[in-house]
């Protein structure tokens, strides 16, 4: 992102979750990264997660510091009844005042337990105690209310002046809001509370639109070369990459006046970017490489088996996690003891004895068989090493074959993973989908 | 956790994440929940999770203000060789030295891109270039190394000195790690570099030693109620519950002044929770259920054949992330439409026309019949709908039957799993998984 908009008039938001299950590693904090995505299309740039442990001074000290350094703080967690939910306590700290009651949050937690018919726990009073001054927010799916406060942004005292964050931060107080850490409660208050409100106060002069692009076939770096000042930083849009389990990710946010200007430029890069990469380019969004060849599959009205061994039935598996594919996947074999491919797949013996279960002649023929035994137009295959050691022939980890078999021909493509077993095997199942896709790229009606 | 042990003598560490794709959302930091365990099994107490965008300016004052409150800091991201790979950059600067070029650095990643026959991108020369004075951690994964290095904690210039974090922190120095963001790298140089390094350094007075136990069949209620005190706060071990797509998991973490006295406390723990949940535990640490089924198969030299529908490949794609099972799992068929499951697997045609192809009739003979393809001892099957729609016979989304066909018989089991389409692909799996644990735990010699 532009560094000069981190300050002055892009808000700055910081992020606090809260609980000693997350410091601790028990359980994985997912709500800053939900929170991130919606305050960036309100216009407020995340630039903080904090995660905290259930421990009073160390979160008061960390509200003090984000109070300083960012415009709106949200915490999540440490609203609950029990001894260890420090976060409204932390809060009116913070503030230098005393802890409340709030009747109407009183009534609501009564409500609730009248509800389920039970009594209300006594601890739960504390759910309804909130700091003097504080504004509750109701929590329709809970017993904890929200709470939205204000604080007065104390300057540093820290005589280092020229310290980065403390330029430009003009706004004489910040804005704290604390939601519950159950999922499903914070989700809820958000979108129909905390998010329309912020909406209003806010008057962003800017908005942020995200657009993310993948890609499969080439590396980070490649990839990076062939943009050529894309990913430089500073740009708008700003383009980051990134690479998981060997599929690269090119996101780009915008930052424009409004969304219609902010889509054009993504529009622009995007338009860019496919230019230089073509088909290394699968998917947006949420898009997996099965997607990709779904979509292809339904253009196409071909239908597909798969014969795998080193991959063990990922790719079938992976097919089949996109709805409707049952209408093109017919279905597979997963040949992984080498009898299996001669018995069931009928792969013939002289060819495994000649060159191995993990080479190109024997992914050949395991496409063609079981394209034939499905009687499907085309068929997918992989044999390979997936390690921790070389196969009895002496085939190295990480060498993996696919075939592909269609209704003119065969042929085999080999490529070298590096990696863990289940890398190895996830990337050699992609290798697959993807020979699949370039496959089917071919066989759309010129028109594309 | 005992607060007080918080400070003094316990070392406490914050956890940094880098990289924009973190704080934006758009992926979830999974590092640091991992780290923070083994931070916690040297003894080391994880009091800060701070997660940062690629922004130099950001990056260098959250590693200023973690070096004042942390004895020790893990920084994962940041290292691969792109412009908005800053990590190098920001340790540099928070040392005040310059970035030098470490020669046997360079060397391996120019070994790596010459061992994958491409030629090394001058961009990624970067990645060897490590702040003066500090030392390469060697990445036997990847290209990016390590960095390790110790910075002085400069005393917090800020005159509140009643600030509770200036208290017990005596050490003149702070250890900063740099690691790559890479999970697989991450975790390997950890285990093999970075922790055996930390345990000789750290001479903790208490350790703490985590075990974790898996269940599955019965829900988290169910088993907490079976369980008792177990679960209460402030126990030493202290238990977790944790549920994570249908398996349960019992986190315990003692606390002991010796390895063997926190290993006897956790011992007597799992007595009792073995006891109380008998066959619903299946495994411990990085257990999953496949795991387990195949240590069963090892122990009774059995084989096993597959066969899927709803679960298209799940079961032998999980069955098959296990080094060595090929010496037990012969393969499997994806029967996915039901015409495959007539012409490839054989199931009559009056089976399926009479009883719909989700149905306890049609799981037996899927079972039964992929058993005698692959001429196995055992062979395990799914059939069910996952949705987003019910099946064209009206069965509902969730209904899961799995059958299992051995030497003299065969069964079935019906399930109602609820979620979306991939949990309940997954969950059927696990469902067909546990199925055969069971059997197998019943044809072990009566000595176990």
């Amino acid at each position: 992102m532009d560094t000069v908009a981190h300050r002055g008039s892009i808000m700055r938001a910081e992020i606090i979750a809260v609980g000693t299950e997350l410091t601790s590693g028990q359980k994985l904090d997912t709500n800053s990264a939900w929170l991130s995505r919606r305050l960036l299309e309100l216009g407020v740039m995340p630039c903080w997660h904090t995660t905290l442990p259930d421990d009073l001074e160390i979160i008061v000290t960390a509200l003090d510091l984000s109070r300083q350094r960012a415009d709106l703080v949200v915490i999540t967690g440490g609203l609950g009844p029990t001894l260890d939910d420090l976060t409204r306590e932390a809060l009116a700290r913070l503030a230098g005042v005393e802890l409340v009651l709030h009747e109407p949050s009183l009534r609501h937690i009564e409500d609730i337990f009248a509800r389920r018919g039970r009594p209300m726990p006594e601890r739960n009073r504390l759910q309804a105690m909130l700091p003097r001054g504080a504004e509750a927010l109701p929590n329709p799916l809970g017993t904890a209310p929200g709470i939205w406060m204000t604080v007065p942004r104390t300057p540093c005292a820290c005589p280092r002046e020229e310290h980065p964050l403390n330029l430009g931060l003009a706004k004489p107080r910040t804005t704290l809001i604390a939601l519950p850490g159950v999922p499903s409660e914070l989700r809820t208050m958000w979108q129909t509370i905390v998010a329309p409100r912020l909406q209003q106060q806010l008057h962003s002069p800017l908005v942020f639109r995200e657009r993310v692009l993948h890609c499969f076939g080439l590396g980070e770096s490649a990839i990076e070369a062939k943009l050529g000042d894309l990913t430089k930083r500073g740009r708008n849009p700003e383009v980051g990459i990134t690479a998981s389990d060997a599929t690269i990710s090119l996101r780009l946010v915008a930052q424009a006046p409004t969304d219609a200007e902010a889509q054009a430029l993504l529009d622009a890069d995007e338009a860019f970017i496919r230019q230089q990469l073509g088909e290394v380019v699968f998917g947006s969004g949420d898009d997996e490489l099965q997607h990709a060849v779904a979509r292809l599959l339904e253009r196409t009205q071909l239908t597909l088996a798969t014969a795998e061994s080193v991959t063990g039935g990922l790719v079938a598996s992976r097919l089949t996690q996109v709805p409707g594919i049952s209408r093109f996947f017919r279905g597979g074999i997963v040949a992984y003891q080498t009898t299996s491919k001669a018995s069931v797949l009928g792969i013939p013996a002289h060819l495994l004895e000649q060159y191995g279960a993990v080479s190109a002649p024997v992914a050949e023929a395991m496409a063609q068989r079981v394209r034939q035994l499905f009687q499907a137009d085309l068929a997918i295959s992989t044999t390979g090493v997936a390690g921790p050691d070389p196969d009895e022939r002496g085939q190295p980890v990480g060498l993996v074959y696919v075939g592909l078999a269609w209704t003119n021909g065969v042929r085999c493509c080999e490529v070298r993973w590096f990696g863990e077993r289940l890398e190895i095997q996830s990337r050699a199942a992609k290798t697959a989908l993807n020979e699949l896709r370039l496959h089917l790229l071919r066989m759309l009606p010129a028109t594309r």
